[in-house]
């Protein structure tokens, strides 16, 4: 506490970001990082955009980046916005959007940073309860709203609506921006993003840190109708003028061109994801189906927060979110194949060895 | 316009960057970067890290980078916040220290991107005029306020204070935070940093943009108290925990230890600096006394915006900001020596071809 702090900073609660442990001999399930390097092809680019012209400003509107992006999904670079990894577009877009009196919608069990934009830009905000199942229902946010953020796959359930539930919520709120966060979508979901042309109000929001392996070098963006893009660019253009420097630009241009490696990737994730959902499902644990790099898995009768403890003591780290709905539940990132024979096989020890209490 | 902004959006005047032109074969006076590359240890340290772990996120906390800066001053890492570039430092600092009621006081001729935070936290501001040699008075800043911005030396003039004006200051409003911002504080202005430990309401910003030579890293980082500095966290950990990529984190940690490098850099631009002053005070321009890596330059009796269309036409871009005061004024940074000399002699032609009118 501080006589110098501006008296919203008393009142923030700042997210907590997954740890990123400095020894290396772990493997690290926590954070949903790809197990795989990244494209070969952004690796060269940056090698080759590392030399004296990073005496040079790098270009502010990031535009062959964006042309990038547009060309893959069939757009135009104004459908395109680029920001410094996925949590900066999603801040911008909460302060550019999302500030109409009534309160953001998203679930309450999500992606646990969207409260905390709604913390920083003052914005009011109302959490919907996921299912029993742990499933968003879209028919529950017919609610007076500034804005509906839904994370699709939804983290860290990994459970996706289908395209067609993301239109019916498109069109029942025709005047509010429906935020669809799409960081995980390559993993097994559908995409809104053929459904921009049709619906002003939606904006997609998708990252290069999973599917594209680059949690290193901080690339996300979003994709909609050019009014929204325009928001947050002058947003953006009113805090950073050059928020993606020059070797981001370079390397996250040529991993979006990298259309082989990026299927090669995401299949081995998907195949790795289903052989292990099915040994911990052998292993009794409850698995939910997963259209993301990660399950989300609990056990019958084995303590969630025990068996992260007892898995971290085998040098294996995955997520254990607290929380009233959460603290029964395991995050666990989709590794490479051997590093999930690993988790399987520890956890068989861990669920053997601790007999339930009673 | 758009019914789907929100308020905010359709009130913000975004800054408006120097251009970054697309063409290379023209001589770049207009955005203030080094003519030189960067240390070359600063290219080799991001060409090593530039591998299969950018699959895995950066440090949030930038500890290592931390380190190395608050060792070059004689600080803790507790006393260095790091951001995406000063401007995205200097963002953070005016959401989280100066929202007290009273306006914000910083220069009527100062970086024109402060009015530009005021309007996107809603801060009120007042500008303090300089004198009539384009000085700052720091005696015309005792009024009332939510905190006070220097940049020191002044952009677009050059022209310092004092390490004793800065303490002045800082000893007046000894509960508002004195921002000191030192972008070109290297190239022969004193810092404040000595200050930081006597005065807790002192808050310096640098970057690496100018004298380091990686405007194209974008990387930028203040130094204070840490009581100053857990606030811009608070701020940073509420809108994104991993600002610095990890090859930014890499390449701007081996640029601060690389101090021959800096100090050989540094030098060759002030020596330039004095051999352009002097040829263009030679060609009837008045030449403001400058501690930065640029001139502050108006001629007598010709036109400034002429000045630098006829330049432009000869492949040469200075940077001319409209507005009252400035209108007469053209900014020229310090490029190589060759650079400079063609820049000169561009200057001399176009001010005896055109003869003034009337």
């Amino acid at each position: 506490m501080s006589r110098f702090w501006s008296p919203l900073v008393h009142r923030l609660t700042p997210y907590v970001p997954g740890e990123q442990p400095k020894i290396t001999n772990i493997v690290k399930l926590n954070t949903n990082e790809s197990p795989y390097g990244p494209s070969p092809m952004a690796i060269a680019a940056i090698r080759e955009a590392t030399d004296d012209t990073l005496r040079l400003y790098p270009d502010p509107e990031s535009l062959a980046l964006r042309e990038a992006i547009a060309a893959r999904h069939g757009l135009t670079a104004r459908h395109v916005f680029v920001g410094n990894g996925s949590d900066e577009v999603l801040a911008h877009a909460f302060q550019a959007l999302f500030s109409h009196g009534d309160p953001i919608l998203f679930p309450d069990v999500t992606y646990s940073f969207y409260p905390v934009y709604c913390g920083l830009y003052g914005l009011p905000f109302q959490t919907v309860p996921l299912d029993a199942s742990m499933r968003i229902r879209p028919e529950d946010y017919a609610l007076p709203n500034s804005g509906i953020v839904i994370a699709n796959p939804n983290a860290p359930t990994g459970i996706a609506l289908s395209r067609g539930d993301i239109e019916n919520l498109l069109a029942s709120h025709p005047d509010r921006v429906v935020l669809i966060d799409e960081a995980y979508v390559d993993f097994g979901a559908d995409s809104a993003i053929p459904l921009i042309e049709r619906h002003p109000n939606l904006l997609v929001v998708q990252t290069l840190s999973k599917s594209r392996a680059l949690a290193g070098l901080r690339v996300g963006f979003a994709l909609g109708n050019p009014d929204l893009i325009e928001a947050l660019v002058r947003v953006k253009d009113s805090f950073n003028s050059y928020p993606l420097d020059r070797l981001a630009q370079a390397g996250a241009q040529a991993a979006i061109e990298d259309e082989a490696w990026f299927r090669d990737s995401v299949a081995k994730v998907m195949a790795t994801r289903a052989s292990l959902s099915s040994a911990l499902t052998k292993l009794g644990f409850e698995v939910l189906p997963s259209c993301a790099n990660f399950v989300y898995v609990r056990h019958a009768d084995r303590d969630a927060a025990m068996v992260a403890a007892a898995l971290r003591e085998r040098a294996i780290i995955v997520r254990h979110l607290k929380g009233p709905r959460t603290s029964s539940w395991l995050r666990v990132t989709i590794g490479t194949a051997p590093q999930c024979a690993a988790l399987a096989d520890a956890l068989g020890t861990i669920v053997r060895r601790n007999t339930p209490p009673g």
